[in-house]
Parts: structure tokens; C-alpha cells; sequence
């Protein structure tokens, strides 16, 4: 059995408020609030479990809030491995207007004792993983180190890990001598660990470096401009579908559960582009952490143009499209 | 047994968020965030129970956010007679800088179907109430003689009901025939009944009215400037008292929880002043639906100015203190 488990460190409920116009000193009553479950890696959970694949999410939720997640959790099929701490999993506020203004307030997490990280280690382990998504920030009061650990940890144990972090912890994962199975930073945490602002042709010689010095698969998400795909089966780039954006919240993450989908049936470099680019543009068009139906996402995945990483270099440059 | 039971039909979660600066349009990262139960039939329950009083607290709340509300009534000790129905108590987030600037954003109740009202006067006769107190605004979908109907009812069982509403539901209250045990609307609240702003000796003869036409006590809090008191025994006065205030939420839900206390333990009309005056000046001093220590509010009890209302009304005028 394959089975993909998420961990969330630090995960959210989304409170998204909408109200005529914010004034800071009043009263606003607003028109409708929704409460979802958040948070990386519950985010690349329910895009999986979309998808159809065997998927679990584990991590740290506050007992007092916990309605979102196992609702969502129920609704998708999801495998809750979440272990409950006294408190409240933290609420993220989002204040929208008609006019398309967003003003976000983010409120402080549970703080995470680092004594809790054997039970936790203990619950992924009765998870079964055989590939291992670490992704999202860190709660207040564990070290840095602490993805790396955990990378570290699960790879000597036979599991694959997908590490999607960023900062501190990114670059301490990067810094260890263990394989990694694969990692996908965007251009700007790659940049932030390489202390440079790269330019395209130095991004895709960083991803190359990151895969020889044994990270199987390096993904370095571009944003709106595609992704680059580096494995032994060489350099890949993906351009990215034109489809209408009704929201980039979770394009990452769904990006994320395009490559787990991918790495889950043994695709070839090629079908994990075209995998993990179709899910991002299929979240695109929806609210929430939600996949279109499975023909759809396939439909999106034949539509991506792929190219030799190379040549997308050489028509960035030739024809002035180049980011750096 | 005395059993004193508050009904809320519309309770809230209060959420307050402190930050530096809130600024439209960013993100903002909260210092502190703290989630309370509220609404005022809750408030008055909180209070009674702390003053040692068999209190339960009955209404709608929506299943999924129930933590706060759950472990309010524990700590307290407060009967939990509220229904649980599908969804979420709605969230007022509260906006806090260090200038003391407040911001507010009140979200959207659970709607109530009128079906549901049924439900409720079950759940409040198994509570056995000999008071039932009726306050706090109503959720969409409920018809504004809501409150009117319920004191009706629970009137002709033999229940006293002691109703602290505000608008058309308290007009509604006061046109009917019915005798309503005691009432306890504010300066504004009567007025907008009367259709005019009253001077002081108008509001005191609409009090005197409204007593003759068989409301057995009549309450009109003046917030800053005292309070009045009317019942067969006559009309007195209450001085507020002078406390440092702390935070002014609640100080009206403390005061019917005082006059809860002293009806409970068949107070004189003197009685009945000086504790609904000292619940609500113990109350200014905290934060959150707290009381002090009984002997605490006992002193403050003890320290309340009296006087025959027509006094007040003479002093008023002579000072040139009037308010109208």
C-alpha cells in the first residue's frame, strides 16, 4: 500500500470576513464569514484525497477549535492523524471588501513544546508512510532544525520525504550531508538560501547542484512563469496553463499534491511536470483546497507545454522574457 | 429550590485581537489573541454563579465552536442548558492597539428557525426556572415578539421573568397586557419606547407608568449618572458608585445579575438597588464576565447612596446635573 501522510506543525482555520469598508475605531457588522481549515499541509491532503489517493494528515491541532479540520477531513476521506493539544489552533483573519482590498490579521499559534515530537514521530509511524510530506512554517518555540531532523530521520527508515519549507529551516535541510527524495522551493527561497538574486540560468545550475549532491527531485516553483523540474532523468521546464484565477491561495500546496500524485503511481520526470502543473492551474480556478474532477486535471496535464530546462533558458533570454 | 435560568438566543464568541497598527489593505501579525464567551443572558449567568447562586444558562449555539462557551459554564459551574444545533456561533472580533483604538467586526449569527422556539421552552421547563431572565438581541429569522410571547408564556406558568431587551421586542413587551415580573431597559432603550427624549422627571413617571400597568419592578439604568428603581414599595434612586474602571463591557448584564441575586433572596426595593449597583460597579473593575469575591461586593453594597427618587429629581435639577 502507498500511503502519502501530510505533517503540519503549525496549521491555521482561514476566517475569511467580508464587510462593505473597513474603517480602523468603528463598528462593522459583516456580510458573511467562513471559517476553513488551514495550513500546507492539510492544503496538499485534501487536493490528494481529490485526486483519489490514500492520504493522511498528522501534526499538532488546538482541541478547542477542531470543527474545520474533521469536517474537512470527513468531508474528503482525509486520514486524521492529528494529535489534539489543549488550546486553540490558531485563526487566521482575512477582512475582504467589494473593491478587492484584503487586510489579513494572524493570530499566534499554539506553542509547540519540542518534548511533543516523538509522539508525533510515533503517529506517523502507525501511518505507514511510504512518502512523507513536510511542509508549512514553524510554531513558536521549536528550533529550526527541527524539518531537517525529521527529514533526516524518516529517510534512514526506508520514507521518502518531500520537504516544502522555506528560511532558516529550508537552508538547514540543504545544508546536510542525507538525501532528501525531493524538495520544491520557489525562486525566492532558493534565492534567499543561495544569498544571491539569481538570474534563470543560475537557478536552474543551484536546482542541478541541489540533485547531485543527492536530493532525487528538485522543483523550483516560478510562479506565474512555471516551474523547473530537475531529476537523473535531467532538467525539465514547465509553462504554465492560462487559466481564469479565481484564487492563488494554495497553487503551491496543490503543486505539492501534483508531484505526491506523480510520485505515488512512479511517473517519469515529464508526467510529474505535467501532473504538478495541472493541479496548480485546477486550484487556480477554485476557492479553497479543493481539486477539479479527475479528467479535468488529466485534460490540464496534456495541455502543458514542456520543454528541455536548456531551452527554456535560451528562449527566455532570446526573446527578452528573462526574470532576472 | 431557586433556580434562576437566563435565555440567549443569539450568543457570540467574543475574539479580541491585540496588534501595533492596523493599517487596510496589510498583514498584520497579532501579539495576543483570546477567545470569550458572550452574550448577555451568558454574562448574567457568569455572574450569578461566581456570586454563588444556582443559575443554568439556556439558547442556540451552533455545535461547532462550543469550546468557549463549554468551559466558561465549567469553571463556573453554571448549568449548561444551551441546544447545540449544525454550524458556528458567530464570532465578534474585537481590534485592539495600544492607543486604545477599537475596532470591530461583527460577524453574522446562526439563523433560527421559528420551529426551534418549541425545542427551547422544553429545555427551559426541565430547567424548573422560578426566574427566568430574557435578554440580548435576536438572530435573523426570528419575529421581534419573540421575547414578548416567551415572558407571556412563561408569566402565566407561574415563572417571574425579568426581560432586558432593547428596540421592538421591548415595545412589543410593554404594549401587551401581561404582567411581567420586572423590566430593566436603559435611558436610550425607554426612550426610544416613549418616542421622545425624556428629562429626568418623565423618565421617572414613565417608570411609575409602566409599574402601575403591572410590571412588578422597573429598572432604568442611567449608566454613568446611577440608576432608578420603581415598585410597589416605591421609586429610590441608586448614586453610582466611584470604582476605577477597567472595562465597561458587561457592567449592565452584571447589574441584572444583581437584581437576579437580591430577587432570589427576596431583597427590599433598598436592597435590590445596592446590589445591582454593586454587581455592576464590581464588574467595571474586571474584565471579562467576572464578579469580586462576595464580601467584596457586600462592601461595595454597603457604600451606595440612596435616595427617594423625587430627592434625585429635586437635587438634579437644583445642581443643574439634570441630563435632559
Amino acid at each position: 500500500m502507498s500511503a502519502i501522510v501530510t505533517v503540519t506543525l503549525n496549521p491555521a482555520i482561514d476566517l475569511t470576513v467580508a464587510l462593505d469598508h473597513l474603517t480602523p475605531g468603528e463598528v462593522h457588522r459583516a456580510h458573511s464569514a467562513v471559517s476553513n481549515a488551514g495550513g500546507k499541509g492539510v492544503n496538499v491532503a485534501a487536493c490528494l484525497a481529490d485526486w483519489g489517493v490514500n492520504v493522511s494528515a498528522t501534526g499538532f491541532l488546538g482541541a478547542g477549535n477542531v470543527h474545520p479540520f474533521e469536517t474537512l477531513f470527513r468531508d474528503k476521506s482525509v486520514g486524521d492523524g492529528f494529535i489534539r493539544l489543549p488550546g486553540e489552533t490558531r485563526i487566521n483573519v482575512k477582512i475582504t471588501e467589494p473593491g478587492g482590498r484584503t487586510t489579513d490579521v494572524n493570530l499566534p499559534g499554539l506553542p509547540i513544546e519540542a518534548d511533543l515530537l516523538p509522539r508525533l514521530n510515533d503517529r506517523i509511524r502507525a501511518l505507514e508512510p511510504s512518502l512523507l510530506v513536510l511542509s508549512g512554517s514553524l510554531p513558536a518555540g521549536l528550533s529550526p532544525s527541527i524539518w531537517a531532523d525529521m527529514a533526516s530521520h524518516w529517510q534512514q527508515q526506508g520514507v521518502r520525504v518531500l520537504l516544502d519549507v522555506s528560511g532558516a529551516p529550508l537552508q538547514e535541510a540543504l545544508s546536510r550531508e542525507e538525501l532528501l527524495f525531493a524538495v520544491k522551493p520557489n525562486r525566492d527561497e532558493l534565492a534567499a538560501v543561495m544569498g544571491a538574486i539569481p538570474d534563470d540560468a543560475a537557478l536552474l545550475a543551484q536546482a542541478r547542484a541541489l540533485h547531485r549532491n543527492g536530493i532525487g527531485l528538485v522543483v523550483v516553483s516560478l510562479g506565474s512563469e512555471g516551474a523547473l523540474f530537475v531529476s537523473e532523468e535531467g532538467a525539465l521546464y514547465a509553462a504554465p496553463l492560462k487559466v481564469g484565477v479565481v484564487s492563488s491561495v494554495g497553487a503551491g500546496d496543490a503543486m505539492v499534491a501534483g508531484l505526491c500524485a506523480g510520485i505515488s503511481e512512479d511517473a517519469s520526470l515529464e508526467r510529474l511536470a505535467r501532473l504538478s502543473t495541472a493541479f496548480a492551474a485546477g486550484k487556480l480556478r477554485k476557492i479553497g483546497p479543493h481539486l477539479p474532477p479527475k479528467q479535468d486535471v488529466e485534460a490540464l496535464a496534456s495541455a502543458v507545454s514542456i520543454a528541455a530546462a536548456e531551452d527554456w533558458i535560451m528562449y527566455g533570454r532570446l526573446s527578452g522574457e528573462q526574470s532576472s
